[in-house]
């Protein structure tokens, strides 16, 4: 089977710090080429895959300054869908411009939806849902109005997540997430400083007004940011904290930093929004909490968890299952 | 002959009061139909054209909050290339995401650069120069590193400018463009301070801070800012005034609202940059200055200018020459 698989240029693939579509679509492409698939990555040309890369854009527009977004992401996607007539399926994960591109191609066309920015972008949706075929990535992200083939979640690689049966000394608490409300980061400090544990706060800084507002003015000994942090520094990071402190503000389609968190034996607290009661099992793999004194309380709490089933829980969302998912929803629409 | 136009879906077809790339559009469609062409027009399903509409855009996005124009310009522009089979040619006047669609299907698509926004958009052209085809809107726009198959200048509707062999009295100066540094409706204001005539200011607010900052302070009994008129209201206010104002800061590609003053018989002072130099005639349709010396001094000479022979001038911008000019290029494009 010869699979295309699109990715967004936003970041490398796969991406040096940030960018999760892009880590999605890597470890997807790794996992498919292992399964004995003919993959053609469309990516930036910076790219990296065992598989075929086929690339016009030279550099991620996130990681280039100058670059126009709109003409880029244009020339890489028709680029990619003129190729379409090279594979079997086209598997998009960059979101819904590519639909437009894909109903004008004969190539069956996948799309995993990694998330709606609102219902402004629905119509997107509506518009092709009787012809191209959408993939969830959570049940809660399944939205009422659209059909889907399937939910396929997000696996992780565990070789990347180094299983820790015991924390760090002395106890710390850590979050990982975009600087951004959604995320909760001005939460979790309010959190940690209640429960008298140290933060660690790592992640892209995407909302600067947030950030110099609600978490700059309330750093310091006890909390402290380290920017965004690339796979090795957040191994250690993840494993060697007490746990994961989760307090998102949106109804989050995934979550990978939860599953990651869990791959190191970390437990995760966090508001049951979204998909967070699909990824994490309350008094095994962390806490569920409905506010932040329930997140004071289960911090004290979760260090009774056993952390080699919080790692075995994670191990159920593994990049062969990823890839199994997949599989089977090309071969339905191939046959 | 079968043509596809495609609009841009920013404004109606024909615009009810600003949109210049959609009533460039419109009388093109209407012109094209009136010379026996099959027209088929791509563009808001409120547009009106008496050729074939074909839409699926409900409602212009600058005349709808909340409308999402990514997602609508993707399915504006999936739709009209999904319908490409359908015309012998299509014609793009909706900017560069169409070069992309356009790279995906068999019709020949002629493209007309209304404009470049700046050196990030080129490789959106440079990446289809050998398989698209350009044209010009002024010798000045064309970019030296793309191939054009022809220079077409626009048209105007003269039935919607009446010539007017007198200016009105009292006299008064008139400016009609974009409240926007490039339109110059600063400098417009001071040189008619200067000169001592009234001021009558019309257009839509594009840049709110250079309206608060530049104009909004400077108004008063003898300078006045209508908001932006419709044609009836153009009308009168172009062919009432001594002369239009066009004193800009950037290199014009063309200028209607120069066409449609010199149609009134209204002459034009204006600073010499973009396409000036090709729109008008110094000392037959107007006058070319340096500065805003200059142009206190043509204010005072542009009255002894034979109103009828300005009016002669701007009817060699006609409808039925950018007309034939159009089909010329579409011609041979299929021979």
């Amino acid at each position: 089977m010869r699979v295309g698989l699109l990715a967004p240029i936003a970041w490398r693939v796969p991406p040096r710090h940030y960018g999760p579509w892009e880590r999605v679509v890597s470890l997807l492409a790794e996992g498919l080429v292992a399964a004995g698939v003919e993959v053609t990555l469309f990516a930036t040309q910076d790219s990296r895959t065992g598989g075929r890369l086929s690339a016009v854009v030279p550099t991620p527009y996130e990681e280039t300054p100058g670059m126009d977004v709109k003409v880029w992401e244009g020339l890489h996607l028709a680029h990619a869908f003129g190729e379409a007539g090279f594979v079997d399926v086209m598997h998009n994960h960059a979101d819904f411009l590519p639909l437009m591109f894909a109903s004008l191609v004969e190539t069956p066309t996948v799309t995993t939806i990694h998330g709606f920015s609102g219902e402004a972008i629905l119509p997107a949706y509506t518009a092709y849902k009787d012809r191209l075929h959408f993939v969830a990535i959570s049940e809660a992200d399944r939205h009422p109005a659209l059909p889907y083939r399937a939910t396929v979640y997000h696996g992780i690689d565990f070789s990347e997540f180094t299983f820790r049966s015991q924390p760090d000394e002395p106890p710390y608490l850590v979050f990982l997430g975009r600087m951004h409300r959604d995320k909760g980061a001005a939460d979790a400090i309010r959190v940690a400083r209640a429960a008298g544990l140290p933060l660690r706060l790592a992640g892209i800084i995407q909302d600067q007004g947030y950030f110099d507002r609600e978490v700059a003015p309330h750093l310091g000994p006890d909390v402290t940011y380290l920017g965004s942090v690339g796979p090795e520094q957040r191994d250690s990071l993840l494993g060697g904290a007490v746990a994961l402190l989760h307090l998102i503000h949106f109804d989050e389609p995934f979550g990978l930093s939860v599953l990651e968190a869990m791959a190191c034996g970390t437990p995760v607290i966090a508001y049951g929004r979204g998909s967070m009661g699909e990824l994490i099992v309350p008094g095994v793999s962390g806490e569920i909490v409905p506010d932040e004194a329930g997140a004071v309380q289960a911090v004290r709490s979760v260090g009774r968890l056993n952390r080699a089933a919080v790692r075995a829980h994670a191990e159920t969302f593994s990049v062969p299952r990823m890839v199994e998912g997949y599989l089977q929803v090309y071969q339905r629409l191939l046959t």
